[in-house]
């Protein structure tokens, strides 16, 4: 088994992004580009990845973690030179290496291996990767050998009339023999414009030394996208998007919009559930089979049972029984657990609260740091009045409760198993199982008084 | 006169879904496959429809009703056995048949006639509905002869290079003569790879019989798309959505974002109404004249007036009068009606009432089994308590009733013509006309005493 | 200098639009047509600017008001006879003069100077915007001459074979010198099926005349769109949203789905800020750096400040400070303005209010006519009462105040500084500095009442 090793490109500052945020961390479909490269390769069967950091070190090292060793590039001084930092780590290492830019995030693993298996099989000392572009104007072309090697990479400023009209352009993707890339990097000169190394020269050294030099062919020009701007992150997203739908789409989820349709990379949906129109789906979320989530719902984080209804719902950081309905209209805030058979309504916000099984907030309530029974009814515009103007407090209803409308639970406060709650109560003690609690004002009737009110 | 027949394929399950709902049956824009395929051929004029079903048979019958006739087809032998399941019905009848596949929901009727009218003027006994593919790969490819007919049908794997260059492909949709075709499904043999008897040798047959088979070209691609699996499930979704919404600007409806925007086929829609980015608008739904809907309005099988706004709102089985303003963030569920002139402002719920002419509900409150009267104003937060724990009742509110801001009317109970409820009241007993009614506590100030609170 | 004059025709009816509306006064992007028309001239350095009006003529003079001078074209007699209906304004003048049709909002200013630069360069005593079309059908063809100048204007259906394969169409934009115009307008005859006077004669009454006639070949079909119809109508909206979102994503703006992201040609956002899908950002809205926007807000007319946060709301013709968060489904009603570090939260509706630094309305409550200080507490389904079924009346309420959830301030009146309401007060009379107000009824707890109600 070859060893495989890693270079990310990371550490440019991406002025065209015109960002506070460093390039590599801007996301496409909720994680940062350079995360998405870094997992994408750590999907193939890598002994170490390297990714060279430079502007906003620190903020990338932090996103990626423990995912990556890092290297330092102070200055940027060209490609070349950035994977040149990597030697003191993999410079006297026997293997095979991959050096792909943070900023293309689509690259699909598969992508990778097959790169790697064709460097493997032409024995080459460096594959380059490739892809056919409609409109090659600005990319370096590769010009093939009459073998199929790459004889040359020509710039856009530097290549021929027919040169140009070659679309085979270089990806900036390449698989080199990890030994022969350090001992290239070394005769790099930075005699140009920029005075910056460039990585592509190696690809000439290697074959001034008679090495064979190798290029593999990406079917998709769009996998090799580089993120320069954010016209370029939003087509990343647009692709990225497509494919995360297509993805579940096969695997039997009805997506009625795609183009209106966000998943997160991680999310994952079960068989025939559908997805309406305007639905973002993000993080890890997790949902059952046969639901139906939106139009228009923004789930982030949660785990959603069978069967579940979410309609024009916000759902953050919560867990939904089964058979459960969500919406319209609904906002379930962090912390929240919803039992199964559960219906929350239009206009209800759960925050921090369970609600057992076949338990109801039909409409207009809050419901918050709240343990809620199994068949509560919890009836309209009802409060839970868990804030003083200085702590927050518990409220807890056991199985069974009737909360008449337009109450204010005041917390700490209690509702015995059983108990009724009288429409338009305050109720700031402990009502005790099976009692009926009022706290309301008796109706007068105040006859003809409208009319002279009116007359005024 | 010729008799005009119809056979639809519907007994597939369609694998490749990955569905427990068999394939003819996943709607696009909300109506399933195969009913759009039976409509669009009912509005031919076809004297019998047969609809050959397998699995799901129960379900495809119990969807279509009485729009068709059906023949079990038991065992999944091929597209030619299926429909030679039709033979006892239609075998012995002077006509023309149409075989269309179920999975097929965009041909359109215009391109039926014309496959029916193309046969009849060419006086064959087979027409083949073809179209042009841009990358033909796959599929059936249409060999014609010098004559401009057809000369053979060539699967795919079949194919010499040359005939993999021909870019016109076999739909699978066909007009026979009647009796011809039983004559010839007698003669399909299942010699194949996977003994199955295939209805593309029926062409085969009539022509070593010396008779015309002809083919008719859709110029539209599109139209003929089939469904095997969800990707093509929303291409067709896409497609259909798009020549809905083309419709209606036709018709003098501006549609912001067609991209965004779903109609279902029946909906109807006056003109000079906008449609606003991210709407819905399900079943059988009438719009009137000068509307304006969305953004983001779900509007299922309702009747809305002219000159009304639908703003970021859900409406269900409702119906809604003229110069009506409904949202944003409102939610009518079914056997609501509103007048003319009639506010339902944000956050406001109605179920199952009426309310009538320049009566107002603008925010925060429900109104559910309640009738309303006209120049109604129901203030912030009020809510008909309907519900009991037990049972729903109603409340009766007359005309030109005030009710104060969160207000309980508990039902059953009636508000008086003319009468007003003070803020903060809960109402249990009917309110007389004119009178003013009033629950609630008198308000205690207890001085510096907030003070103290903050102190603790 | 030259002097430039502008001529636009607008006087059409616009019958394939179906619409009471006059065909040039359709929006796009939330702009009527004729008014990106002249505002794109404007920013040329135009002396004066004539618009020819007919159908609809008053309600094309109110929405340009003084951008443009009036002429009346009282019958629709053609092109040429529109622009002839300007010779009293312009007929005597020396300069060159553009003739952009009402109907075109596509054409950038850009472009336009770029036609007039061609046409000083050329000499010309006329010059035709021309674009390069895909599927020129239908268009008048552009035959150029050897020296690269216009030889003739052929209408599709006099066009020969040859001249039909032409895709160099006339756009309809021109740029004439004024005084050679206006001599070639006496010339022009109606001597066709129509009985029209066609403004593409005066090219060939040029040319007789031995003056130069060149062509200017705009880069961009899209930009030379006429609209029609409401077909056009939604690509001319679809190109110009595409444009303004490129813009905005150019300049640092991260646009998440620019397919469902739509941005008013007037709008400002700050670098920085994400704006998520399904957004609708109308009028001058200006908004800070570092927010987010969205998913699915409406935003418009307003003013949001550095790093806030707008989420699934609604917010009109409001000012929201810095660092602030609204909603999800929270709506800033006209006339709002928060402060710093506000929250408005979910179901919250603000109206013509004002909300000090630091002041949270968290859920379900409605703020209306009311002044409220810094420091704020508004407990979840707290109202201002603040219409009496004749009159609104104001709150105010001081800094520091805590109003407890499903309070009633039944206005007009005051609640001072530092003062406590306790939850479900509906409070009628002002509350002195550092109070605490009460107005509920003591609860009572009925034991076993609750079982007795259920085994009835």
């Amino acid at each position: 088994m070859t060893n495989i090793f890693a270079v990310i490109l990371a550490a440019g500052q991406g002025t065209r992004m015109k960002s506070k945020l460093y390039k590599v961390l801007h996301p496409v479909c909720g994680k940062p580009m350079v995360e998405h490269v870094v997992d994408n390769i750590q999907s193939l069967n890598v002994s170490r990845i390297v990714t060279i950091v430079g502007h906003g070190a620190e903020k990338v090292k932090e996103q990626l973690g423990d995912k990556s060793e890092y290297v330092l590039q102070a200055e940027q001084l060209g490609t070349a030179h950035a994977v040149r930092q990597a030697e003191a780590i993999l410079g006297s290492l026997e293997g095979t290496t991959l050096v792909v830019c943070g900023d293309t995030p689509l690259i699909r693993p598969e992508t990778l291996e097959s790169l790697f298996e064709h460097h493997q099989k032409q024995n080459a000392k460096a594959t380059i990767l490739t892809a056919i572009a409609e409109n090659p104007t600005g990319y370096g072309r590769v010009i093939r050998d009459a073998n199929g090697q790459v004889a040359q990479i020509v710039e856009q400023k530097d290549a021929s009339p027919n040169q140009l009209l070659v679309k085979e352009i270089n990806t900036g993707t390449y698989c080199f023999d990890n030994k022969a890339l350090f001992e290239a990097l070394k005769l790099v000169k930075n005699e140009n414009a920029q005075s910056e190394y460039y990585l592509p020269d190696v690809i000439e050294i290697l074959q001034q030394q008679g090495e064979i030099v190798s290029a593999f062919s990406c079917d998709n020009f769009d996998e090799t996208l580089g993120v320069n701007d954010r016209v370029a992150l939003s087509q990343a997203e647009e692709i990225m998007r497509a494919r995360i739908n297509e993805m579940h789409m096969r695997n039997g989820v009805t997506i009625i919009n795609p183009l209106t349709t966000h998943i997160s990379a991680d999310a994952v949906i079960g068989r025939d559930t559908i997805i309406k129109p305007g639905v973002i789906i993000e993080g890890n979320t997790v949902i059952g089979e046969d639901c139906i989530i939106g139009p228009n719902s923004n789930i982030v984080s949660s785990r959603i049972g069978d069967r579940t209804t979410v309609q024009n719902s916000v759902v953050t950081n919560s867990i939904v029984g089964e058979d459960t309905s969500v919406g319209p209209f609904a906002h379930l805030r962090p912390d929240s657990e919803l039992g199964n058979h559960v219906k929350i309504g239009n206009f209800v916000e759960v925050k921090k609260s369970t609600l057992g099984d076949n338990s109801k907030v039909s409409h207009l309530s809050y419901i918050g740091d709240a343990e809620v029974g199994s068949n509560v009814n919890i009836g309209c515009g009802s409060i839970t009045v868990n804030y003083d103007g200085k702590n927050k407090h518990k409220t807890i209803i056991e199985d069974n409760v009737f909360v008449g409308c337009n109450s204010n639970l005041v917390a700490p406060v209690k509702l015995g198993a059983g108990s009724f709650i009288a429409a338009g109560s305050t109720i700031t003690k402990e009502v005790p199982e099976d009692a009926l609690a009022i706290a309301r004002a008796r109706q007068e009737n105040k006859l003809d008084y409208a009319k002279k009110l009116n007359s005024k």
